[in-house]
């Protein structure tokens, strides 16, 4: 395999995605100096191969700032001016803060473009860097209105080297569109999970999968995440205000529901509820899909799921989603299989002769 | 097999649970009567084998009241005047107010007792009923001040004939715990699936799967939900009243992240959510486990996940959880397998030795 990156990438900020960025980069046979402001984590994404040291007379024609949402205009500007001739890109969640610090600086804007890889995790670090991170994920450029198209092309060059899905998105565009996306979830999430507090141990202890799905990304990292919506908090302040409307709405609904309206407000919000999930893309880039759901019963133990999945693979079905779930009181579990409407009957049919327990 | 559950069952409602229940009792030999407000409903729950048509001089021991929670009450009253040795049982998920609705009515509350089986679909009707459909589910029981112990008994009886675990939980107790882990997260779920509809589809393009998980219980029925939230507005108005505080501490922060106290309040919200997920129970009725994540990337085949996951069998490691994800934009999957932490090491390098590629 051969780069489409030439000459020396130099990645600033040993975390996941650097040294995710830096395995991958290598392993393609690309020079690779990582850089970290800690010589522990600098030393250990090394050691996992992510690159070698930094040496005084480097001359990187990339630089790659992988550091917090907080930090990387100042990282930025200071790699732009370090480096004269080279082309500087970043990670950051958020765009359009960094790109007005770095016109305050003064920066060599020709030189920079944004980025950012649709590829974090709850869990980061070092440790958690993979050379595939990055494989089929949407990668964002935002180009500045002064990026010459050659630093354009460099940091698409290493979306495509990183086996990413490099797309051009301004950096107002990118900010908003992550704060409906992402930001905004996150915050509700947060909101949900943390009203769950003044709720007893017996009221949690009839929590099903709904509450869970809804409060999962509530887990994530305070620490980024208050940086990303202290960076962003024009664009998901604009974004909550349609939420704040419609919850005092809901909320004065409940206060009176036998209030002439009352019903109506509540109706309303479910019904736009479902027409706000349909908006959402389904797998491989095209509109969303109804799959139709059985459940199956296995043992909770190794192998049986696999069995399942075997059987379910002999029966010629391919699988679309798939979730397992444990009894709360059983030492079973329930899968949940999702195929498309039209082999339902076919895959219920053959589970059933194997003998399988479907579940409704 | 004998089941506990003696003379004949009279199901009202010929839904998905009614037709559940009366497959399940039908399969222990037990004589059940399904009755419905639509003939063709009727027929096809019986047609399905869920029990036979109702006769005139049908004296049931028991009657399961199978309908909308609107309408519960009503019908409650109805079954309890019509057969007056019966005792009679719902499955609605609002309780106080049909116990309050039944007492106005002077409904003889000895022989009335409250369910509610925690085994709800986002699909229902005749056809989706399933025999096995409570299995390991609980069962919450809500018994009146003047249920007497064999009405009682006789409802343990058939959750324990339907292999549920019934627990009993008062009604009051039972719509509070319900408004905190079940309309709570229904209602922010259709608020941020709303929201989403101002969003123009580019900026849903760049959807992941945190969205997703957040609005999927956002495509429920509104019918069905418009009248659980209408019954138990005011234990949903209190608990909502929490996170619209909180929402508006939120949003004034965001408006103004630069004065004193801002960050802090971001702060303390994300941390609060922390603190709220990991009150929620993990597997088996146990506390939350936090797993270790490892994800491997698959073709997007029949076939692939089954050898994965028995290969992962002949390794000897239990999966505690497994999600499947659809890279948007190439036919690969990201299979996401969650493991216990002290086996994690062991999964990954033997998975890596069979040359599975693990992505992070």
């Amino acid at each position: 395999m051969t780069s489409r990156t030439q000459g020396t990438v130099r990645v600033v900020g040993a975390g996941l995605i650097g040294t995710s960025v830096g395995l991958a980069l290598s392993k393609l046979g690309v020079d690779v100096c990582v850089e970290d402001i800690s010589p522990a984590v600098r030393a250990l994404s090394i050691d996992y191969g992510a690159g070698r040291a930094p040496l005084s007379d480097d001359t990187p024609s990339l630089i790659l700032v992988c550091v917090p949402p907080d930090v990387t205009a100042a990282v930025v500007a200071r790699e732009l001016e370090s480096f004269p001739k080279a082309f500087v890109t970043d990670v950051a969640s958020v765009k359009s803060a960094i790109l007005t610090e770095l016109s305050e600086k003064g920066a060599d804007l020709t030189r920079y473009v944004g980025s950012h890889p649709m590829a974090g995790r709850e869990r980061g670090g070092a440790a958690s860097g993979r050379a595939d991170l990055f494989f089929g994920r949407v990668w964002v450029i935002s180009p500045t209105d002064l990026s010459t198209s050659k630093a354009i092309q460099a940091v698409e060059n290493l979306a495509l080297d990183l086996t990413a899905s490099p797309i051009s998105v301004s950096a107002a565009d990118h900010d908003r569109a992550v704060a409906y996306v992402s930001h905004l979830p996150q915050l509700v999430s947060s909101l949900t999970a943390a009203a769950l507090l003044d709720a007893a141990d017996s009221d949690i202890a009839l929590a099903g999968q709904g509450v869970r799905d809804t409060t999962r990304i509530a887990a994530s990292d305070p620490k980024l995440w208050l940086q990303i919506l202290a960076a962003n908090a024009t664009e998901v302040r604009a974004v909550l205000g349609r939420l704040q409307a419609d919850l005092n709405s809901v909320a004065a609904a409940l206060d009176r529901p036998e209030v002439s309206g009352s019903l109506s407000t509540l109706n309303s919000l479910l019904e736009r509820g479902n027409a706000g999930v349909a908006k959402l893309p389904g797998k491989h880039g095209t509109k969303a899909t109804i799959y139709s759901v059985t459940t199956v019963m296995i043992d909770d133990k190794p192998g049986e799921l696999a069995r399942l999945l075997t059987e379910i693979g002999e029966i010629g079905v391919n699988l679309e989603e798939i979730k397992l779930e444990h009894s709360p009181s059983s030492p079973v579990g329930l899968v949940e299989v999702s195929v498309l409407p039209a082999v339902e009957a076919t895959l219920v049919a053959a589970l059933a002769e194997r003998g399988w327990k479907l579940v409704g």
